[in-house]
């Protein structure tokens, strides 16, 4: 069909002027008097509508006068300039013709629905306007990483996704099988006969492609993974899905230095790109979900990030362990409340922590020389804490084995992993990027359930 | 660390002529004589590798001259025009600083190993030339489609992964679960207990997007999915893997000639982007790999596909059946063995097969005048057969309902695709694209293993 889509008529304006231009799109609101009407069309590439003018000429008029909200429609008619209204133009309408009715009924009338309720239409919220920005959004954070990688020759990998075993460690993960779980063969001692199963051993859902991303760094020196990851966490809170995705590049012949400016460059990129690419959904958002949200993004892109060990920070938050829930001290994880603390009141800017106690980071961190803290960099922003964890990996080989050891990990598990090195090994590093954290980040969104096309947590699977 | 990418030393090769540049990367080979030795270096970022020339000048000679293959290094030296030789230039070595060793038993030796030894160490092997060639060019492919998706204003949608119904119906699925499998809850009757289950109810891995797709189609016009997808079938083939990923577009406002359109645009813009991208890695396929390679992709590129229905396809391969194992006739899906001869014996280009009988296409698709056929197409390339499947989808409530009754589904698990015919249905059309199919295609690789890093099929889940 040769329709134009509305997102051309408001990006190339002067090339469709005074011109007849056929559209086809969905019936937000629709008013009408004797023998004209108004009808405000969204096609969903842009986030403003159009306006389109219709009177009895038309042969439909009466059909097109009673249009419910959410018809489908194609209209064909002249785009004219409206220099003195809100809109820029508008489209008269020669012909409409009803692709598709709607009904008296249709959820999204035009008034304002609680997200909530909008959680239970999950087909039809993204007809929404909050919706439609945040997944257009969405799309373009997507692409954005990927341009920023790929233009800089990082090689995308697609790490698996059913994985033979809990790498990370990292919490809890969801089993994959084919068995009957009405009838779970078991072996002579009472155990899971896993020879029945699809792979012949138990299975899970990955937590983190790190690893095998891991081994592909080592050999094409830069890489990233975009992919989904999973966590059968048992919480029901505002910033955890079960299934949700992940980027995490990671970089040879690199050290946690360059693994900070390669972080700081891809959030700013990101952000750049989205203010370019979508303003419209930008200002929307700094309107009516975060008011201050441009002006945090902005002093981002505009920052350079600041740098303080977790043992200077321990030092720096002391002083003002009075306004915590949780005290501060050496040897403990930072709290959301002490990292916003940091970045918020202290810096005023995004700043990394790196040089954590190695007892409250993962065992393939690079232990540094103190023999107490590892090379690991959490990157704190305004507004959310914080946004990326990452660290130089341990290339050493006795160092990581004496660690698998230490924590009492499988070594027959990490084999391959010990084999990076053995052969060739080199100084790298990566970090972790949660996507759906990073796209509420950017929107201002507070519930991790509306930056989710259809999310999935605890009891909720729909769709 | 401030290292050059062999890449750039390669594609900016007058910017760094005779000047001195540190390169990191690994030992592909290393010969020596008394005085002086050669060292093949790969680095990753390019897929041909750079000399490095090294003398007793070095402080270190004894330590270079006796690595072993696959040991790091990082090298610093002037980078010397050679035009006498087959590599345009060469590093004279000032500096080798030994990042990490490597030992006599590194499994990559300078031999040919098969592709079922190098499956055995799917870690190690994106080292070799072939798998740095694929999976560099699996990156490219898989950017080339955000590329030509995301220029033409198509929203990128995440489709979920875990499922609560087997929406297709097609094939079998992975459930997942977190319940212990060697002690299931179960109901007083011995059914499973799914309210203990994490979800609440059982849950699958998604076999397509599509139908999640269409509600946003419903919203943005045009969208892409590009994710993972799982099949728990137990075949062994060359074809199928357990994991693989999808492309899945849907447009709106648009029809089976649409859909023809943007399918065929797609594969000539991925096909022209990895051309154009990765011509040293393209070469190479069509030399060691599959001789015809570039030939059948250009052709492609500089054909109109071409169309022909099911029933003229069924008349024309009718007259050849003495030519096929399997004898066709109308009523029978096309085999492998039919595909190839219409594409490659009687069109010799690509060619668009449409309108198959409904019974052997899915309840989704748009049933044509006929009451016979449905609004199916799909895309038929010389040396694979099928590479694409796509339709119009049913737009009429009516008729969808009557042939979901009809197939025996159950109604209320299409509840929400059935409301998108219901509030403002548009014509709409999509596709699937079988990424890895499409990944094999352009590289002339057999094997779906071999094209995917951590491969997962029947018995196989390694790493």
């Amino acid at each position: 069909m040769d329709l134009v889509n509305i997102r051309d008529l408001f990006r190339s304006k002067d090339e469709y002027l005074d011109t007849t231009v056929t559209i086809g799109g969905w019936v937000r609101s629709l008013r009408n008097s004797k023998n004209f009407g108004f009808i405000v069309v969204n096609d969903g590439t842009f986030f403003e509508p159009v306006q389109v003018v219709f009177s009895n000429v038309l042969e439909n008029f009466e059909e097109v006068e009673k249009l419910n909200v959410g018809a489908a429609i194609i209209v064909t008619g002249k785009l004219v300039a409206t220099p003195e209204m809100k809109q820029p133009f508008e489209i008269q309408a020669e012909k409409i013709e009803v692709e598709g009715a709607s009904t008296p009924d249709y959820p999204l009338q035009k008034k304002k629905h609680s997200f909530e309720y909008l959680r239970t239409i999950s087909h039809l919220r993204p007809r929404t306007n909050t919706f439609e920005a945040v997944f257009r959004v969405r799309s373009l954070i997507a692409y954005a990483i990927h341009k920023f990688f790929q233009e800089r020759d990082f090689v995308y990998v697609h790490t698996p996704l059913i994985t033979g075993s809990d790498c990370e460690g990292a919490g809890e993960m969801f089993q994959v099988t084919t068995m009957d779980l009405a009838n779970v063969p078991k072996n002579p001692d009472g155990t899971v006969d896993y020879t029945k199963d699809f792979f012949n051993k138990p299975t899970n859902l990955t937590v983190s492609g790190q690893l095998n991303g891991e081994t592909y760094a080592m050999a094409f020196k830069n890489i990233y993974t975009f992919g989904p990851t999973f966590r059968a966490e048992n919480s029901n809170t505002t910033r955890h899905a079960a299934e949700f995705w992940m980027i995490e590049p990671e970089i040879a012949f690199a050290d946690l230095e360059d693994d900070m400016i390669l972080a700081e460059s891809m959030l700013k990129y990101i952000i750049r790109y989205v203010l370019e690419n979508a303003p419209e959904e930008m200002a929307f958002f700094n309107n009516f979900i975060d008011k201050g949200l441009l002006d945090r993004l902005n002093n981002v892109v505009n920052s350079d990030f600041a740098r303080v060990t977790y043992t200077e920070a321990i030092e720096i938050l002391e002083k003002h362990n009075d306004k915590f829930e949780y005290k501060v001290s050496w040897g403990a994880d930072l709290q959301t409340e002490h990292e916003r603390y940091l970045t918020e009141e202290i810096y005023k800017r995004p700043v990394f922590v790196t040089d954590y106690p190695k007892e409250i980071k993962a065992f393939y961190m690079k232990m540094n020389e103190d023999g107490k803290t590892v090379a690991a960099v959490d990157c704190l922003v305004p507004g959310i804490g914080e946004i990326i964890g990452g660290s130089q990996r341990e290339d050493d080989y006795d160092k990581l084995l004496a660690r698998i050891n230490e924590l009492g990990l499988r070594e027959e598990d990490y084999e391959f992993y010990l084999d990076l090195r053995k052969y060739g090994s080199a100084r790298h590093a990566g970090f972790g990027l949660g996507f759906e954290r990073c796209v509420m980040y950017l929107t201002g969104m507070s519930n991790i359930r509306d930056v989710i096309p259809f999310p999935r947590t605890v009891n909720n699977c729909e769709l």
